[in-house]
């Protein structure tokens, strides 16, 4: 199995005002296509230490994956450390420079002699196109080791990686086949998740199938992995463990892949031609926020109302102040009104509503932080859910977030709206 | 200065599953101590990986801290190879046992042999006491050089290292001091940032001050770092290169370290007391997500309308039919009478709009992809701005969103609201 070292470069991460995100995101991707990951390093941002770490991951890996230390100011000094220890001289790349000068035209701005400066290259190195930014990719190859040069900003890194990278290095490599599937599933803790999928998992082994737990606020991803020669025989193995799987989850899995439950939902939309707004109290805009990442959204969101204060709740979603006087803003019927509120007032035919109390202030003995009232209206009638829900802020809003959208998902799909 | 070396071991962080959060802390104390971070290396649950590891960072730094790989179940291969390298027997420590004895009392749980074994640590090694759970931190001393090693659970290794380990770093290496500062610049790229700070940057290397450019969409962070013995003359050099800096950025600069435009903007409108709704349509609700994430938001932020479809201006916003049909909906009077239809309608004393292309779809010859509009109602008067973005949707939705708050922002504090 070939093997990858990852460097990265920057003091802002030695110090830890950054958190080194991109060494995670390439260890997965490599992983992914079989490489094995054995040593992240991070440096700092001078010449000597960039190429005693060529030097070291040299004698360590087959692969070597450098980010950081591209961009178009001073404190980058990748490329000399580069052109040193592969004895190259910088030269100026036409390819490059015309991207470069593309880039800025498009924009309407002025092209400084900084951003020129970022179209020179060591000699030799196989250009990567960064389509996101200035600062190119470069791929060297010495004595049967690849080497990668990436931007530090993560969506340049991670656009050259899939759209360059990736690739060529499985192509260079030969590497075997190696089959990856995520199930995404969403409403089940990882404990509860392992319970209940205990005899499906132990079943894999047999047929060896690797599985991984992925858990993030709300979600938990499920990786299944076989790696072999013969790519449709994996496919069809990993295929028919999936199957087994889906009658186990009926309301959790949602997706498959790099897939969002907003996406998930959009297209369920876009398919039966429904519109949706939302009410949001708690989730402060989360939802309309996932909802509108996606391109293409205006055909099926309407749009919203982050109804913060009561006021609001009152005057753009026509709740009745005495309702909310009598069982507070956090309440069934609240959550309801608001519900009903949005899809009359915003004219849509579903709505979502969440009101909640996110902490970590605002807890009652009775309403205590986590509370959470998540209300739908529909074609077919309106009701709210009530969720008890952890202490930590962030964490609320995204699962509350997730949980409604994945509540009208299983309507729609379950009730045949 | 003495020098660090951040050894990670967990192969769940070589292929993403985990970000090493724990390098990053570990980096923010040691640097704030006035230790050189020099080096974080993620390596397998390997002995052979962890003694090559050792051996390395021997020859690279004066400190090595280790995490990970002392739970109960893999704490034989941290343990093994740290006697290995030092050439040490494993002994029971009985201050350890106790320790895990008295833990699992406590939670009236029952101890089993490899929790016992957790009291085995190489011979002649200073305990570091974990008050948060059963694998004691260990510290080796050997020529000159200081190990730590600690549990990877995060909390158990802040622990350790703010109870035991960084006043023994401290106390042993008789620290100098280091000290940084880091502003928050928005709305300015780093290369026209390069330009326009060139004349007190080349000025910075006189001063033995060093710099560095932190950028992220719609931001820039520019750190500022000296070292030296005298800590508060240190401190007073970079105070005095960041009073010359401000005047060069007057509109620009908004805060300082770990805070965000959100919560900077926030403390304004509180002091002020002044309330805050927006109408957002390009956006999405980003704007209101990232005013809701700061705890206590509801005191100043009413709420807001996502106005995605055109219905809504015209129903929740009151924004004239008419006007969006002759101006179209991504345009300077739309904008404006949005923010107009927000302070009104959602009654607070000040407001912003949003509205543009975010693309990738939707462009046309006069609005291209990135054209976008914001608007700002305030108590002095309402007016909107054009923005001529980039392509990508994620980041135009995100620019738009840190500029719109930093308009606002600019407008109560140069215009007195």
């Amino acid at each position: 199995m070939k093997s990858a070292e990852i460097i990265t470069i920057g003091d802002e991460i030695l110090i830890g005002q950054v958190i080194n995100t991109n060494a995670a995101w390439i260890g997965e991707q490599l992983s992914c296509i079989g490489v094995a990951v054995i040593q992240h390093t991070t440096i700092p941002d001078e010449r000597r230490d960039i190429a005693k770490a060529l030097k070291t991951a040299t004698n360590n890996a087959d692969l070597i994956i450098i980010t950081g230390g591209l961009g178009p100011t001073k404190d980058d000094i990748t490329k000399t450390a580069l052109c040193e220890f592969f004895q190259k001289k910088l030269v100026l790349n036409d390819e490059v420079a015309k991207h470069v000068e593309k880039l800025f035209s498009r924009h309407g701005t002025q092209l400084l002699a900084v951003n020129k400066k970022q179209a020179e290259v060591p000699e030799g190195c196989r250009i990567l196109t960064n389509n996101h930014g200035t600062a190119p990719g470069m791929l060297f190859e010495e004595n049967n080791k690849v080497y990668i040069s990436l931007p530090g900003v993560p969506y340049e890194m991670k656009g050259i990686m899939e759209e360059e990278a990736l690739p060529l290095i499985t192509e260079k490599f030969n590497l075997g086949a190696i089959v990856h599937r995520t199930i995404l599933i969403q409403g089940i803790g990882e404990s509860f998740l392992a319970e209940k999928i205990k005899d499906w998992a132990d079943g894999l082994e047999k047929k060896s199938i690797g599985l991984a737990y992925l858990p993030s606020p709300g979600l938990v991803r499920l990786r299944l992995t076989a790696k072999g020669l013969d790519r449709p025989n994996l496919e069809k193995k990993v295929g028919i463990a999936i199957d087994a799987l889906k009658p186990l989850l009926p309301k959790h899995i949602f997706g498959e892949g790099k897939t969002t439950m907003a996406e998930v939902l959009g297209k369920l939309l876009r398919e039966k031609g429904l519109s949706l707004s939302v009410a949001e109290s708690c989730t402060g805009g989360n939802i309309a926020q996932k909802l509108t990442s996606i391109p293409g959204s205006s055909d099926y969101f309407k749009g919203g109302v982050v109804s913060y204060s009561n006021e609001i709740k009152v005057g753009l979603l026509r709740v009745d102040a005495a309702l909310i006087e009598k069982r507070g803003a956090v309440s069934e019927a609240v959550a309801i009104e608001m519900a009903k509120g949005a899809r009359d007032h915003l004219k849509s035919d579903l709505a979502i509503s969440t009101t909640g109390v996110a902490g970590p202030t605002g807890g009652t003995e009775e309403k205590p932080v986590g509370t959470v009232w998540i209300g739908l209206a529909t074609t077919k009638g309106i009701w709210a859910k009530k969720f008890q829900l952890g202490e930590n802020r962030e964490r609320n809003i995204e699962v509350t977030a997730l949980t409604a959208l994945n509540l009208l998902r299983l309507e729609l799909v379950n009730n045949n709206l």
